[in-house]
């Protein structure tokens, strides 16, 4: 398959781009896309690389497209953004379209990515192909994509980190901890996952909250919000940073998945705390605002407060079930943290 | 240097993203862009992956980063597109940032790309980082980039490949063969290249014509337009098939850098038709058209026409200064195309 071949194949699959607000897709030197009128643009990038974001041997293929889709949705999502169109770069070693069985792990690939970007609405308008680059004469070359995400808010609306106040309830989506299991018992088993996109496969097909982030955005519920990639630690340490406050957040409330509530109980906390790819939203809401226990189909669970920055404390606080205050450290995968995250 | 500290590096050197439609740059889930009103969006993505873009041991840092924003940059001229901003992702070897010669190297590629984006005025808003993967425990990782350029055009004017009519005149800006040209000697010489960015680099300093694409769309100059980023023979093919018509050029009015004019003559004409990477604007007008011999400062060159498509004959036809007329069969480099050009 050559790289013209290639280019043929992702047309087909996902042409023509009938995004409404996609003007012209794939075929020009740059897409052109007519957001509604009265918007701003929400945009975001995410690597996805062998080696780093998943394993070939491991992760179904099907699960590689649709995270890396995924991973630009939930980014979209905590803005309360709509979206408007997606791109793929996309490099792949000549070895793997060489053979049979390599063609059929891309066209796994554009399977899931697709699958997602239907359920969603988004066109793929654009991007850029490679043959991936070889370390050494000997060495085959990794699978590299890079997913660049087009969204659209009402104008001055969008939803960020840096608006949680002093007072303020913090709220999460769905539940915690699930991605980070689901994970851990695949690297144990060591073989090939064999699964479908279907619920319950927090790691493998992850659902982006776009529905939560927009209601967020149209009822006006939320101070600040972030998702949760790296990590709820992670994440609530970048909204309190971004909001100049600090937080605390209570142990006995935290949403626990299933998966990760199989796990002794130490490791199960861990999970719900520092496990990353959650793709839930955290966010803040005043604390006289009604805040409903669903939001488009999804729990949303109060876990904390937001508490005054105070020089020499701690940044975040976890409040355990028998009332003791300890730090929260930050401690999601620093690796997969994102340069719009610093 | 962790993740962390590289993207306060990439902050500093680039904070704050003072673009007059940038709303919010780095530190979010997503940048948020607000192009003028009446705006359509323009978005194009380029990777810049080591082994396949350039060389570590050959190409100058600021080079790769100059080149990898001017790649993004030469898409937007050829849809006579303004700049909005631009993301980068990039992840980075490990053993590269480990070491001062390679955080040098990081600070040098940046300084490349800063220093264009600062002359083009484009803001740096956002994009990811990643440790680059490894293909071995024994090896290294390479550096890779993807660069996103969002721009803005007058609503409904956005310059195409698709807009060429029978008739036409086809003209270039600039000169042809130069980057393909510096490339070889580069190398055969094997040894890095220590060169500031300045004039009479074609290959390591390409001079993206956003000038030019802003002009052909205010003057309504262009019929069709597209960059000549795979070689010209490559990328007149896809402006002939987006248009639905057949072409013509000129071997006596191919307008040929000085460097490729150095080579022998049949390698010259080699560079000149088929050198990629020279990032000229190839555009057709209409034969009433009266198009100046430079525009905002560079030469234009009238270098054939479009002819009437028929089964059977060839889609481009080169014309010898002896008047015989040859097939030219796009001969660029496959493996630079893109996704975007198919």
């Amino acid at each position: 398959m050559s790289e013209l071949a290639l280019i043929e194949q992702i047309r087909r699959e996902f042409a023509p781009a009938r995004g409404r607000h996609v003007v012209l897709g794939i075929g020009d030197d740059c897409a052109i896309l007519r957001p509604p009128a009265g918007s701003d643009i929400v945009v975001t990038t995410d690597f996805t690389l062998e080696g780093r974001h998943f394993l070939r041997g491991i992760h179904p293929a099907e699960s590689v497209g649709h995270r890396a889709l995924a991973r630009g949705l939930s980014d979209l999502a905590a803005m309360g953004a709509t979206p408007v169109a997606a791109f793929l770069s996309l490099a792949l070693p000549a070895a793997l379209v060489a053979k049979p069985e390599g063609r059929r792990w891309v066209a796994r690939f554009f399977s899931g990515l697709r699958t997602l970007a239907e359920r969603v609405n988004v066109p793929l308008a654009g991007g850029d192909t490679s043959e991936s680059p070889r370390e050494t004469a000997a060495s085959g070359g990794l699978i590299l994509a890079d997913i660049v995400l087009v969204g659209a808010t009402p104008r001055g609306k969008a939803l960020r980190r840096s608006g949680a106040k002093l007072g303020d309830v913090l709220y999460v989506t769905g539940q915690l901890g699930g991605a980070a299991a689901e994970l851990a018992g695949m690297l144990e088993r060591e073989r090939p996952v064999k699964v479908g996109p279907a619920k319950g496969h927090p790691h493998l097909f992850p659902d982006p909250r776009l529905g939560v982030g927009r209601a967020l955005l149209e009822r006006g519920l939320a101070g600040a919000c972030i998702d949760v990639s790296d990590g709820l630690s992670t994440d609530l340490a970048h909204l309190c940073r971004a909001s100049g406050v600090h937080a605390e957040v209570e142990q006995a409330l935290l949403p626990i998945h299933p998966l990760a509530s199989e796990l002794p109980a130490e490791a199960a906390l861990h999970a719900a705390l520092h496990g990353g790819e959650d793709y839930e939203l955290l966010f803040s809401a005043r604390a006289g605002v009604r805040v409903p226990k669903s939001i488009a189909g999804v729990p949303v669970t109060r876990i904390g407060r937001v508490m005054p920055k105070r020089a020499g404390r701690p940044l975040m606080v976890l409040v355990k079930p028998d009332s003791r205050r300890v730090p929260l450290e930050p401690a999601g995968w620093e690796h997969f943290s994102r340069m719009s995250k610093s």
